[in-house]
């Protein structure tokens, strides 16, 4: 293979890159995933759905989902001052591939455990 | 939301934590995007496709991919030994998916830049 050849693999793949590496992360998949299930949701609502995400990783992947134009982020001026997120169009048309990605995964879980297991089992015998 | 619908929505996403959480990110979305461009290829290969990524991430990359089932590597006796990867049927089943991310990251690469610019300057003003 050519150096030029080389080259174009790599710019073939750069949006992979360049978007999908800030959001291609669990943390992300979730949080759209379960925005995709309601209308909108409090902060607080989606905490309670990923129990083990920490508050501050919780924020960082709104922000980031936000500044992407995924989420959108919106104040209710009340008192106690209320603020909702939901999925922009741009995010609604990532769901149909994340469901994929999830449908793929649940079709294949068995196989990977096992896998896994087995692998584990025959690295740890050669050690 | 119930307690039990609350808990529904997270037993469903259960195999994002479990399975893609393994392989979701970018190293490992980039290392079978170029394993399926290739019939089977050696470590300096890969590594040289993707520069920025240090010898002991693609290494673990590998092997979590190998691990899990997605990933084939053959060792062939020879000197110096020479050690070959391809995907798996399993792996090569991902791939429509990941080709579905990748064009959807090329199609909506502008607005989300975009966004991402007016988003910076936007609460940088704000700060």
């Amino acid at each position: 293979m050519t150096k030029k050849e080389e080259n174009k693999s790599i710019i073939e793949i750069c949006p992979i890159r360049n978007v999908i590496a800030r959001f291609g992360n669990k943390w992300a998949l979730l949080v759209i995933f379960i925005l995709n299930e309601n209308d909108s949701i409090r902060f607080n609502q989606l905490a309670r759905k990923i129990p083990d995400i920490s508050t501050k990783v919780l924020s960082s992947t709104l922000h980031i989902l936000e500044a992407d134009g995924l989420v959108k982020r919106t104040v209710f001026p009340e008192v106690p001052i209320r603020v909702e997120y939901e999925l922009t169009e741009t995010g609604k048309s990532l769901v149909p591939i994340i469901t994929s990605l999830t449908e793929w995964a649940q079709n294949n879980k068995k196989s990977i455990m096992n896998h896994r297991k087995k692998f584990e089992n025959s690295t740890s015998k050669s050690d």
